[in-house]
């Protein structure tokens, strides 16, 4: 384990660099010192709701960095367990059950982890398995070996309808393969205290990890959620831990220039207001990529209501997140965020070490359009790039900000999970909506119900088999 | 070969519907008849517009379906010979050279290519390297023998930074490795007329496949661009070119129900002039996911502009395009679509018949919540949700369409990209923009360029060595 003494503690801390959201830098596009100064009071006003609700209702998230030794303990032993036993690690999952353990698993382990020979991968091949794409569940059973696969069910409310798909589909295969020894293969992470999976989980004497009821799924990646995956990988989740407690310590102050967090929130609900209903996060490191996926969820779902907080309707809000990856979208996004319309914010989100170099050797090939390329290294052209990226969009007034982390590690993606938490309960806070519910999905869910023909349903589906189209607007 | 008499084509055509687009389904956020009718002339303006310059200037484009009997012919025994040498096969390309040869593989290929075993896979490994981490570049020297690999250099302008730093430190590898065989293992897709790796091209004898010069790279999916990874991977590249043949002459018409692509093309541009500055493209079939990322730089780069065909200044105009996988983010995305800002047009692209067929089975587990779902299939359910989804946003009055494919195949893809082409064309004629350049990209190649001390660009250095920040929004 990584020494993780107070002066390498200060040293992995991450910076959030505002220049190119303010008017002194980028010009009229940007905001004023006074607007901003305006602005204090409601965003003290969101950090003190914030700090008010820790911890209580659905914001249990508050607590995971500091009540889970036992569960850490826990999860630790059976990861050992669960390596030791298994050629392969499945996730059967979606949303907040599936993004946050594929970004850890991208971010940190080797970026061919499952091509790599057993001896240099020193953990189960893993997959995460989010779609019911009946393609993709056959791929799957292609290539793994059921019987030595440990599968983790992964669902919050014990009952989403593809996750427990999944399920039926691999418990016939494993009981099929093990009979009654098919629970060993089985690990189940799902609410304490009610869901189908639960009963399932009792009835077979599934290893299971519990999710807090305070904890939704889009904000339950520092709970077993994340951590069982990433401690079977190998990873150090202490480390996640720590890194998110000592994010917060430091931060948790009710001043814009002292809490980033809360300074990023108030910049984007100020874009918001000014009709930027684009959030752009676009790191510059290919491990990073899935990290964008993770937090489109937690900020669209999060965001994207029509009801304040006491349950009154007001106009939509939400910013739409738009992923983008540095430098490979320079090549595809990039043309529309300078010439485009004004109507987005850029997060880069930069690394100030690789955990890898790679020189770009001289050749001497002597051509002249590439001759300065040699005797460089690719660190030094991604971090050139991203700042000739930042370089154009300062150049014609468009709005970024950039956040560096100063390694990819544990610790320092414990930080960034809970900024990014934190910056989305105080932009809910902003807003004055419910963060942790999302009643838009319910339409669709009891729709799905209905096609599928569950009981009860009966008049959704009469409903919908009596919605008339207009055939001249089918073209074919 | 599948047989492709005339029945089997039309029974491959895919279709649109924009039911969910008009007032008369989804009430007053939807267009009338008569706002359609209205925009009849402006589309056979644009329709023709694109009639008058097919195969013209930067519109060679539009003779790939045509054109490439000799360059087939080239393809198919050139891949002929990788596929029986070559265990692996790397693309070294960004943007336009990667992100289509890319879709191809993902919609066309096992899930999960590259861990089949060779019996099985019946092709080299496949990877796409389309950025400079570092991370990446190594990571990919430990999981292949480039002795045994085919790198296959894509960039049309034959200089493009990132591929060419690429290509050094394979030069270097091979080199060391090789010696002068090094050629062997080196394929080039450039420009016929001009660029650095024409000239290395030429100097090491490499295998080369042009791009005609009328061609962007954005538009080159049809070209030897993709042609040529897809027969390696043992495609039909025939069928692409058919398909696309076929979309064209079928609906090569100025009137708006029979031509699909200008169709949409039109309901887009009515949409963003209502203000809906987001695109989002839906697949619901983990096999297109990628085609996604091909589309958005597509319609980014092309229609994210700020001056009119003559030069003028003008707004800015572009849809942003997102990205989105169904059923996956319903977990993440849905929500927003459905309660926050009706600022965004949803492309749902379904498939009719998937490739596999999936049973969820009978388990006989006799948990309520769960019982409806056994005895169904995965096919049943992800047809269910889409058409949920579907319902679910037509009940709240959001604009969304539905691109059906009968099946996943070399033709249908062959036709959706063509649609998606002529859309653009379409979509950037009645915004009255140069659909083919990208000047925007243009500041940050030579702010790169001087950040990495190339030649002749040392007041660019100077100037960005003295841009002040102030260190106040700093925060870290």
């Amino acid at each position: 384990m990584i020494q993780r003494n107070k002066e390498w503690r200060n040293s992995m801390r991450l910076k959030l660099d505002i220049n190119n959201m303010m008017e002194k830098i980028i010009g009229k596009n940007g905001f004023t010192d006074t607007e901003l100064v305006n602005m204090k009071m409601q965003a003290t006003e969101a950090f003190q709701f914030v700090e008010d609700n820790r911890g209580k209702g659905m914001m249990e998230w508050t607590n995971l960095p500091n009540n889970q030794d036992a569960v850490v303990k826990d999860i630790l032993s059976t990861a050992k367990e669960v390596r030791k036993k298994f050629k392969y690690f499945v996730i059967l999952g979606i949303g907040g059950s599936a993004l946050g353990p594929y970004a850890l698993f991208k971010a940190l382990c080797h970026l061919h982890h499952n091509e790599l020979p057993a001896s240099k991968r020193k953990a189960p091949k893993f997959y995460v398995e989010d779609n019911i794409d009946p393609e993709r569940m056959n791929a799957l059973l292609d290539i793994i070996e059921p019987e030595k696969t440990c599968f983790n069910i992964i669902t919050k409310s014990g009952t989403t309808s593809e996750t427990m798909a999944q399920f039926l589909i691999i418990y016939d295969v494993l009981s099929k393969l093990l009979g009654d020894k098919a629970s060993e293969n089985i690990i189940a992470t799902t609410d304490s205290s009610k869901g189908a999976l639960l009963k399932l989980a009792q009835k077979y004497q599934y290893k299971t990890f519990y999710i807090d009821s305070g904890v939704g799924g889009r904000f339950s990646l520092l709970s077993p959620v994340g951590l069982f995956p990433a401690a079977v990988l190998g990873l150090d989740i202490k480390g996640f831990l720590q890194g998110a407690e000592y994010l917060d310590n430091t931060y948790r102050k009710p001043h814009l220039y002292k809490n980033p967090a809360l300074l990023a929130a108030t910049l984007q609900y100020m874009a918001e207001k000014k009709g930027k209903n684009i959030n752009v996060l676009m790191p510059y490191a290919d491990g990073l990529k899935y990290f964008s996926d993770w937090y489109a969820q937690l900020w669209a779902e999060s965001l994207g209501k029509n009801k304040k907080l006491d349950g009154s309707s007001c106009s939509p809000v939400g910013q739409t997140p738009v992923k983008a990856l540095g430098v490979t979208d320079q090549h595809s996004q990039v043309q529309l965020y300078v010439d485009g319309p004004n109507d987005k914010v850029i997060t880069f989100l930069t690394v100030q070490d690789f955990r890898s170099f790679c020189l770009i050797p001289r050749c001497n090939l002597n051509i002249a359009e590439i001759n300065f390329l040699e005797g460089q290294s690719l660190n030094e052209l991604i971090q050139a790039e991203q700042h000739a990226t930042e370089y154009a969009l300062f150049k014609v007034g468009r709005q970024n900000m950039t956040i560096t982390l100063p390694q990819v590690n544990e610790f320092t993606l414990g930080e960034l999970i809970y900024f990014f938490e934190l910056q989305t309960a105080y932009m809910g806070a902003l807003l004055e909506i419910d963060t942790y519910n999302q009643p838009g999905v319910e339409e669709g869910k009891v729709a799905t119900f209905a096609l599928m023909g569950k009981f009860g349903y009966e008049d959704k589906r009469h409903e919908l088999a009596n919605i008339k189209k207009d055939i001249r607007y089918v073209v074919e």
